[in-house]
């Protein structure tokens, strides 16, 4: 039990990063299943769809699950809406100020936690009363911070700033991992991209291979100057940052290469035209698994490795 | 006690990682004598210089020190000579490939490191027999690797693929991240930051000034495409980016900017017009202190995480 356990009522501090094109109700509800908390990835939805999703799941589990809403969404009032009426009890916020709905969404008793990547949003997050912050640092896939902060930084730094429940993300597959968050002062850990080639991810089956196969290398941050991405190296990949270097901006990208290329690569899998997002992880996932079997998978590494290192001594002697 | 201890009979598994400009005879012995192993830095050193430093330490400390050699030096074989006349026992060497030197330093009973920031790598330091490899994530100062890989992913990646001896480096600079860094699979910690900050680091006192008012952000990797490095982002950084970002070569930053600007900025303390080394871990740094003081704060630190983790526990229960 800790702070993250409590305050979600779940039985492991794993969180389910909400990810576009991967997390439906399928994986959020496997996940919370299995003793973590699964969300809901709100961002490739539409309003009727994330509707469809948050019912599914209601049906899947009997235990806490969440959404996630990126706050830089298009209609993202209409999926506030659908939030209140179909009585989530959990949502995580990304990509916009922590001050636009938490307020809000605390009035109508919803927990809420949202996700940063420097000290100065983590702040904000603490003026704005969030239940819990999510540090997710610069090895983490999909949209990034600018300042490229890892999490073997942005924890401490965060730990330091703000006393609010802290949720590491970025670099977390294992239990090993999620041992080292906690040793750098984090309470939890979001997951996202071991997650993302699960058997109960929506995300197509040639984009979980590319993650399987993925080695150390093989993803990169690119439009650092507009808005920063971390993508597997792809065909699509090289033409975003080859048009970066050539002074694009975010609107021109969507010109040139056309919308809907997340979709492209992620669902439907075209995993040569399509945009891969994963984190540098991905090099240490060898395995499609079933959710149940990676929650077990991490939680017994945890505790083994908790266990190998308090068996580590370096006894001060004198040596003259 | 743990293999890196006892590979170079030191109390605890603390590195000072060799650093240009800072890491003279009075760190390197300085963190010998608090327990750990010092190194001087020899890649900012004229060979004569280089030898002075060597023989200096040997006075200042009974216990073991080590130097670091870059192998792109470019007068590497007279260190090398210098290293072998002054009867050195351990040396770190980095950029460049391990196959060079690490046989013939072994066949003089001299223990090798070498230093790494992807898995290739990793299996050439094993394959040429060295001793112990350091692996070395995104989030160091200096010389980085083009992988972008972080520390948190890159420990786990590099301890799956050899049987070697692995310390980790960057990112680190505290208790809690050597414990994460051990947690991940590491089994001692490089620390070059922190030390840069220190008392009896030979780097200017601005520079050092320059380390304690960072916060996060305020370093960047640039030259990206040419050889990457971790700068403080001063006026010189933004020279360089717009040198770069127009197409410039390694040559050609060396023709517009002059050389000798790391001296410059670090030794010399030009913090505008020189070039500022460090890591992001310098947004956690707050004060210079007595060497002997880090080391002890950071086996103090690392103790007492330890034992917080221990008392974390996540039962199982049936939850229906």
């Amino acid at each position: 039990m800790n702070r993250i356990t409590s305050l979600f009522d779940i039985q492991y501090p794993i969180i389910q990063g909400g990810m576009i094109w991967c997390s439906g109700w399928e994986l959020a509800s496997a996940v919370s299943n299995a003793g973590g908390l699964g969300l809901i990835g709100g961002g490739s939805m539409d309003p009727d769809t994330f509707r469809h999703h948050i019912r599914k799941a209601k049906e899947a589990t009997q235990r806490p699950f969440g959404v996630n809403l990126p706050l830089i969404y298009p209609h993202i009032q209409d999926m506030v809406n659908v939030v209140i009426e179909e009585e989530v009890k959990i949502v995580f916020t990304s990509a916009g100020s922590p001050k636009k709905y938490t307020s809000f969404f605390k009035e109508h008793g919803i927990k809420v936690a949202h996700v940063i990547a420097n000290v100065k949003f983590a702040l904000k997050c603490e003026e704005a009363e969030v239940d819990a912050i999510v540090a997710e640092g610069f090895e983490a896939g999909g949209h990034n911070g600018f300042e490229e902060t890892t999490t073997m930084t942005l924890i401490p730094l965060v730990r330091r700033a703000v006393k609010s429940p802290l949720i590491a993300a970025g670099g977390i597959g294992s239990g090993g991992a999620m041992l080292a968050a906690m040793a750098l002062g984090a309470e939890g850990v979001q997951i996202g991209s071991r997650f993302a080639a699960s058997e109960e991810s929506s995300a197509h089956h040639s984009f979980k291979q590319k993650i399987i196969d993925s080695k150390d290398g093989d993803t990169k941050l690119t439009l650092r100057k507009v808005i920063p991405v971390r993508l597997i190296k792809n065909d699509f990949f090289y033409k975003v940052e080859d048009l970066e270097s050539k002074g694009a901006t975010a609107e021109d990208l969507k010109n040139l290469l056309g919308r809907g290329r997340a979709r492209k690569g992620m669902f439907e899998g075209d995993t040569v035209k399509g945009e891969l997002e994963i984190g540098q992880v991905s090099a240490l996932i060898d395995e499609i698994k079933p959710t149940r079997a990676i929650v077990n998978e991490i939680m017994e590494e945890f505790e083994s490795v908790k266990k190998n290192l308090q068996d580590i001594h370096f006894l001060k002697k004198d040596r003259g």
